[in-house]
């Protein structure tokens, strides 16, 4: 093994980026919300990149991660999960409680170690594509397709947040007026042809309301509503009649595979999840009863480029439809999604992002939506590039916390707003 | 995209290696048996090599798929599969029928022309590894193991061929003592830890006593009996019973999902198959009627070394246990096949091989068993070298051949000795 490929050191520089105050059924985004960004330096001199969750309990398991790094080839992706299984230990605060977490699925120490070999999987295939001049579509077997398909993510939202954070200029979204007019502007700006709205935020026939208001805005246009599990069966078999004439597929309306079960069999509109299947281990009961149509991949949580390559063939065998999932993230998680999701042979419906929403980058360019498209780089590695000045912004931003916003926490951040609130137990209607 | 990468032109070479009498259930395996070379040339003047079945059906697909390649980049492997639906056309003689072909399940269009374009996946890979200066196992992520486990493939024989083909010194085994002094050469020459006997051959009885005396010879070691389909659900059951103490797993005993199935249900013994869940689309149904508890998987007809990682990662989903499937290869696969296994985290049971039968290859190096295993080779691309003067050697025996083995047809085959043999109904017993 050429020695320009083993890993001199991990850098790991956890950040706060500014997010809007964006609503869920959890409660609101914090003004700042945390990230890790993962640097993996070859001996030869080369940097590649990754980025995951940048809370405590990822930082616990990143730090010996990073250490027992040096002395690898960045070759070696198929070794780190065995690697982190030894060296991480458990992470403090993993329970089954619903939390920010719970918005993608149960929370397990597995899925917690994957989200982090994730971003260290990333930055090891980045610093390969970097050091052979290959990007890292070339190191998963090629992209079939030259752009990538992207939608629009909606949300309920404030003007700005009660306390701190960055201003921006979208203004209130708290009504099927304000929903389209922010649909809108993603048309014009990014020309996104998917829709989706982020729900269970209020009484469904609120949302239900904001999805016909878009549908007679943008007629034939892919309508996607996400309450993040918050409905009864009931409410989701309710809304999902009202809706079935216009919705691409309705998103995790219910938690739980025996809910999503018992909606699929007997709603007209695909279900998606990216809540009920969330890890490999969850797949075979959720295929088996039919539970979901659609699953919303995440390579941060299913352990990074090589596994979503694998569940997206696992969907394909079983005759289900692949999209992506997306959480608050930068230009390097972007950039690995356009560049997996490149190479799948199918890829069935736009993937969401949030990154239309986040107005800090550590990366020096910004994306190019058209057409709500991302042309998938040729460059070497991920083909983005760090700016250290804003890094160490971002950091300073993080060091300079006292350690209110290092863990995200959307219940926490509504309260600011609401002292009495609390996360809603489901089903919330 | 690197000119040195892209494919200038690509070289087929039908070639008729030398098999030994080797007796399987639809006959005897041919004096000489082909196989196509596929040498993908790039424009860096790097050769990738690969390997498949060498029948005139595969090389009317690959004849197409070849003239299709040069201008290609050899990191373009995803995009094999639409290149060649698209280029390939269907070949000939592709219909149900239980032939050669039906001891890998039925042949279909698509099995087909996936088991030509392995190969010429395989050749990129073994190119772009050779240009880069890495194995192929670090362009699928690396090895999570130095050493691949065999098992040696005992097989009922004849001492030499009716007519034709080359002598070797291994003599006749039709007996179990025959058997038992097979596999005591395997032991001693390869150090062979498991034992599979290809059965089908002979009325159960004489293959259950084949096992026993196995059994009996090495106590404990993993035994395993393959008569690929040939028996009833009630004659497997019955062997099942026999066996369940000393059978690591039987290898399809029945033919079919429904009697696999069945006798799954009914057994003690574990069931393993490379007939019934031979591509992505059986997977499910197989799956969810637990007909089988291990895989063998085949890069030739599987599509190539991703598509071994999709199955494996299948596999390790539903709980599936994994092997490899062998038919009669060369040194280019068995590289290929020990390339792509070093990089599955799971590997529950030694992989099968035909290839300490061949006495003819075209590489320049003899594998070197050790313990039953192979180490995984470092050096770039799959670690092979060919040996031009044997290809051409073995490429002149195919010109010259009448035609008469230019398709395998172990049942043509069987009827030099056997004017009346035809190729047996199922169940056989
Ligand atoms: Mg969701
Ligand atoms: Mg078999």
């Amino acid at each position: 093994m050429d020695s320009a490929l083993i890993v001199e050191e991990v850098q790991l520089t956890p950040i706060l980026i500014s997010d809007p105050p964006l609503l869920n059924t959890q409660g609101v985004h914090q003004p700042y919300t945390p990230r890790l960004v993962v640097e993996v330096v070859t001996r030869g001199g080369v940097t590649g990149l990754g980025e995951t969750y940048g809370d405590g309990k990822y930082l616990d398991l990143a730090r010996p991660l990073a250490g027992a790094m040096p002395g690898r080839p960045v070759t070696d992706v198929n070794g780190l999960f065995s690697l982190a299984e030894r060296v991480c230990g458990d992470s403090r605060a993993v329970d089954g409680r619903v939390d920010a977490g719970g918005l993608r699925g149960a929370q397990t120490a597995d899925k917690l170690r994957l989200s982090v070999v994730s971003a260290f999987e990333v930055a090891c295939l980045d610093a390969l594509g970097k050091t052979l001049g290959l990007p890292v579509h070339a190191l998963l077997g090629g992209k079939v397709r030259d752009r990538v398909e992207y939608s629009a993510y909606l949300f309920y939202r404030w003007d700005a947040h009660p306390v701190g954070g960055e201003a921006d200029d979208w203004g209130a979204a708290l009504d099927p007026a304000g929903i389209v007019e922010q649909a809108r502007r993603f048309d014009r700006t990014y020309g996104f042809r998917s829709f989706k709205l982020k729900g269970g935020v209020f009484p469904p026939e609120r949302e239900v309301a904001a999805i016909r208001a878009l549908a007679e805005e943008f007629p034939g246009r892919p309508l996607r509503l996400d309450p993040n599990g918050a409905w009864s069966v009931e409410t989701s078999l309710a809304v999902a009649r009202e809706l079935k004439d216009v919705l691409e597929y309705l998103e995790d309306p219910a938690s739980g595979t025996d809910a999503m079960a018992e909606i699929a069999a007997r709603a007209d509109v695909p279900l998606a999840t990216n809540m009920c299947v969330t890890t490999f281990e969850e797949v075979p009961e959720a295929f088996a009863r039919d539970s979901v149509r659609i699953v919303l991949c995440d390579h941060h949580y299913w352990g990074g480029l090589h596994r979503t390559r694998e569940l997206a063939a696992l969907c394909r065998t079983y005759g289900v439809g692949l999209s992506m999932h997306s959480n608050t993230h930068l230009g390097i998680s972007l950039a690995a999604m356009t560049q997996v999701a490149s190479t799948l042979p199918r890829l069935d419906h736009a993937c969401d992002t949030h990154h239309p929403w986040q107005s800090e980058d550590v990366v020096t360019a910004r994306p190019l939506f058209e057409d709500g498209r991302l042309a998938v780089s040729d460059a070497p590695g991920l083909g983005v590039e760090l700016d250290r000045d804003r890094l160490a912004a971002l950091h300073r931003r993080w060091v300079e916390d006292d350690g209110a916003m290092r863990d995200r926490d959307d219940a926490a951040a509504m309260r600011v707003a609401d002292p009495g609130w609390r996360t809603p137990e489901v089903p919330r209607w």
